[in-house]
């Protein structure tokens, strides 16, 4: 089986619950929650539960705790795009511009605690554990990122530190539980996370070098976002490693002045990109993706391996 | 041993790992979590929690679990306080205001992980359940309570079904997880929730009251707060079902202008102090704490029945 036949047979389950735990939730909360939840996306985390579940040879109902991974990071998204003051989410207006910031932050709440009851009705409370170690993962690196607004001294470790947090760690979790459902045992557990862990931070690396040199219509997202909201990346981050301390020290001076970052942004993302470190962030993003294929080296031989290794190809492109 | 006794020698014991699980925190989340715990409360929450579990015999660690209901209430404070736009917590700086709204809706995200954890490491499914359970109703609460912002003609049965999900299904939650933890067998759950709910209820009557008739220092908080910002509580409720329809119709009208209500706040604060309306609002409280007594008959004979029963004197005074 291909992974598209995998997706097109499990996409509409997936589909499916969400929707329907959205539609129990109180009338308060769903217009919000169906709001992020219709944004779309990929369902990359709870398609990830399930594969790495089925590859540690699980039979049984995977979808709940997929759902719940999808659901936590529907939460996530909400209050980031508060905390952002991002006006667009995939291309169409984020929850709180169309609902308001109450209803985005509590809504984000309520889902939040609709993932932790959806996996604590699973019984298994080592699941919650890793749930809840997950989520705090999430949020500390969120706030680490936005304590580093502007500081586009820091070093590519913090970088790292940071993207790990608000993204790979929540990836790292739908692998790893699938892993802990199926039983993996430690040798297995340890696979799975080293595999989502790694595919995680690839994952941003490849959205992170996107920004850079995307099309904006292709993406649903301008070019350049990360420079004008003052995010220090990695292209750029390498670029200024790049630079003659003088040199690196001038540009440090515009880049932490709003008005004049914003006024030179064409002239800054034209130096980073024909420069080659988006290329360069791709080239890191793809080493990773070489740590995820060795971790999955210690799947079992499973059809299911097979998908989660077509799986890897398509997170360091990103091209949309 | 009398209550205060009681409280003497859990108080220091609460306070030490609330700080203890607060240092444990990355250093971008704890100033802000920090600065919620310290500004104080009676911990309210834990203390039921203790209270309820050794009621029903239980005679191990309850600490953790008591705590995790205090991180749960910090983390929903910190995001009330972004959502009514609340300069003041306690008589204190709100943390959105000394830190920043980015920091107050990640730090409750990270303390509302936190709560999760604390419990799942207990290793009981269902404490975790109850607990998301808990979460998912006090955000449905407080997006209702939001909604209903200056519709002034809400029936009192619609107030009192956002009290009861904003309020007091956590002081339910914070009951039933004790006896839980006890394992006091179902008559025993359904008997402490009846009384964390019955209590819950009676504590936001009374503070509802208590904005109508407090001392602004004493209480920490500007009386007549709940009018102002627009919030249709009992006292006010009441009184306008006590106006023949004529003049309700007109203090309707006054009541959803913005400007009108607040150049008129002191003439109508005084219309439902001097109506009675306050006292009524107590007196329902009042009946409230007489069912949670009637649940707390259902409890052993227990030297913290007794305790429990003597908090609930002080729950439905709330003078400050």
């Amino acid at each position: 089986m291909e992974l598209t036949a995998f997706m097109s047979q499990e996409l509409p389950r997936i589909e499916g619950l969400l929707r329907e735990k959205t539609d129990s939730l109180s009338e308060y909360v769903r217009p919000c929650a169906g709001h992020v939840l219709a944004a779309g996306g990929k369902r990359l985390r709870p398609l990830l539960t399930i594969l790495s579940a089925r590859a540690f040879g699980y039979g049984g109902d995977v979808l709940p705790l997929a759902c719940a991974m999808e659901f936590l990071h529907s939460a996530t998204l909400l209050h980031d795009d508060i905390v952002d003051g991002s006006r667009l989410r995939r291309g169409k207006p984020a929850a709180h511009t169309v609902f308001d910031q109450t209803a985005a932050i509590l809504t984000g709440d309520a889902l939040l605690a609709l993932a932790n009851r959806m996996v604590a009705e699973l019984g298994d409370a080592r699941l919650t554990q890793l749930l809840s170690e997950a989520i705090l993962q999430t949020a500390t690196g969120e706030i680490m990122e936005v304590a580093h607004i502007r500081d586009f001294a820091m070093p590519v470790g913090k970088y790292l530190e940071i993207i790990t947090g608000k993204t790979a760690r929540l990836i790292e979790a739908a692998c790893l539980c699938g892993a802990v459902l199926a039983g993996a045992g430690s040798e297995g557990e340890d696979a799975a996370k080293a595999f989502g862990l790694n595919l995680g931070i690839a994952f941003q690396l490849a959205d992170d070098a996107l920004d850079y040199t995307s099309d904006a219509l292709v993406a649903g997202k301008t070019t350049g976002a990360d420079l004008r909201e003052g995010k220090p990346t990695l292209p750029l981050l390498l670029f200024l490693c790049s630079l003659p301390s003088r040199e690196a020290t001038g540009c440090l001076e515009i880049l932490s002045d709003d008005g004049e970052r914003n006024r030179q942004a064409e002239t800054l993302l034209k130096a980073v990109t024909e420069g080659g470190f988006a290329e360069q962030t791709r080239d890191r993003a793809q080493a990773y993706i070489a740590k995820a294929e060795d971790a999955l080296a210690k799947f079992p031989d499973a059809p299911h391996r097979k998908l989660l290794r077509q799986s890897l190809s398509g997170a360091a492109k990103r091209e949309k």
